[in-house]
């Protein structure tokens, strides 16, 4: 793939063990992702990767859209699971907990998976009228939740997220947790029980995920990905920083060498 | 039905709302069982119940052996939530948490449905005696857990047993969650996310794993079904003082009248 514009699957698995043989190679013992030892330095100038893990961009999308692959896969990812955990059980309305990047994309692939009705919650009011500029979905404060739910994302991750999608969620619904906030506490086990709610954990994405998320993303099925802010590479630890302090309206900061 | 010798599905729903109609009678915001108000006194000499809730058993099976369709039917449906959440992925090994009826009716259910290595956990040593002693299952002390399980199956709902089911289920595994314990707390959250392992809350049954159990009882699919006590019905409340104090060794007493 000399010379090829490409967009990068950041996941490398090992391709021989019984996850990566059923397609499950985001579950396999020896994953490592490019950004993380001993694949550190995701900012270089130059990075060697597997060529199964390129995908080639078409000339027509911008290399700032194409970066979005990964959250975009993570996101597709969950929802993909969350759809199969619900069955033949109907899935019209979706609550997203979160407008980060991971969030927006899950309400995005939400609708790419036939789901339109979906609210996303985001606490931080610079994020939220951002995203009401610049988005057609429909967003809210926390406290605007409301219930039954047939899938929950909760792309956060908190104690106090996870108690929100637990009274969210609809009886026989799934909540998809994809974020890593941290604590252990938060679901009503009870209801969870009485309510036969599933709760999925989800991590990254397998290769054909990552595939279908590339695909859906040039042919447009994604939406115009145009929520991101550029800034030049030599800025990214401000970024971080900003980031952080939730000083960003954009889900995602784009650094450009 | 009249004169027939029947096994009752004591969960009544109406039919009438989308959960029934989609056959999740389970999930009926209007269920009723048998034993609870407004359905009190399931110890009495006559009981009202809709015909469809009858289940006619043949004369060759006790009445001792159908009476056990409801805790049976408890666990079936709770296996077949956890078989259907893996999907492709294989299910050899299951690990069943609770010596009880619902955790002896799991390990039951788990091989006829073709799960063949099932470890049942039992604290108790009188339960775990009469266990080894009249049944072929292979039963341990907690301590004996293990890891990388297919599924497990908590039949208890305490912290601890969550604790022991997000350590024990190996990652893209399940954990299905049929006990009333207890607690919030236990489970691995952090774990269940980075391994994609998923948590079912599951409650009672649909009517049509209620008749799908009748069958698997009548047809001999869950075997003998000889580890229950029977008890003269004037001694009820003594038996269920000797549950609750430990002193049970058989994982179901049946009263008679």
């Amino acid at each position: 793939m000399h010379g090829q514009r490409v967009t990068i699957n950041p996941l490398v698995s090992c391709g021989e063990c019984p996850a990566c043989k059923r397609g499950q190679e985001n579950l396999c013992p020896h994953r490592q992702i490019i950004s993380m030892p001993p694949r550190e330095g995701a900012f270089a100038d130059y990075v060697t990767m597997p060529e199964r893990n390129l995908v080639a961009v078409p000339d027509d999308v911008a290399l700032e859209t194409a970066a979005l692959a990964e959250p975009l896969a993570v996101s597709w990812h969950a929802v993909r699971l969350g759809m199969a955990a619900l069955g033949d059980s109907p899935a019209n309305r979706a609550l997203v907990i979160g407008g980060g990047a991971i969030g927006v994309a899950a309400a995005l692939a939400l609708r790419a998976f036939g789901v339109h009705d979906v609210m996303v919650l985001e606490p931080n009011p610079l994020r939220l009228a951002y995203l009401r500029d610049r988005t057609d979905l429909a967003v809210g404060l926390p406290e605007a939740a409301g219930r039954d739910y047939d899938i929950t994302v909760d792309a956060v991750g908190y104690d106090a997220t996870r108690a929100s999608a637990s009274d969210a969620t609809r009886p026989g619904g799934a909540i998809v947790h994809v974020g890593l906030g941290g604590g252990a506490a938060g679901l009503d086990i009870r209801r969870l029980t009485l309510q036969e709610i599933t709760f999925i954990g989800t991590y990254t994405y397998t290769m054909q995920d990552f595939r279908d998320t590339c695909a859906a993303i040039f042919d447009g099925r994604l939406g115009p990905l145009d929520w991101i802010e550029t800034r030049p590479l030599a800025d990214g630890a401000a970024a971080f920083a900003d980031i952080r302090a939730g000083r960003t309206a954009a889900p995602k900061i784009i650094l450009k060498p």
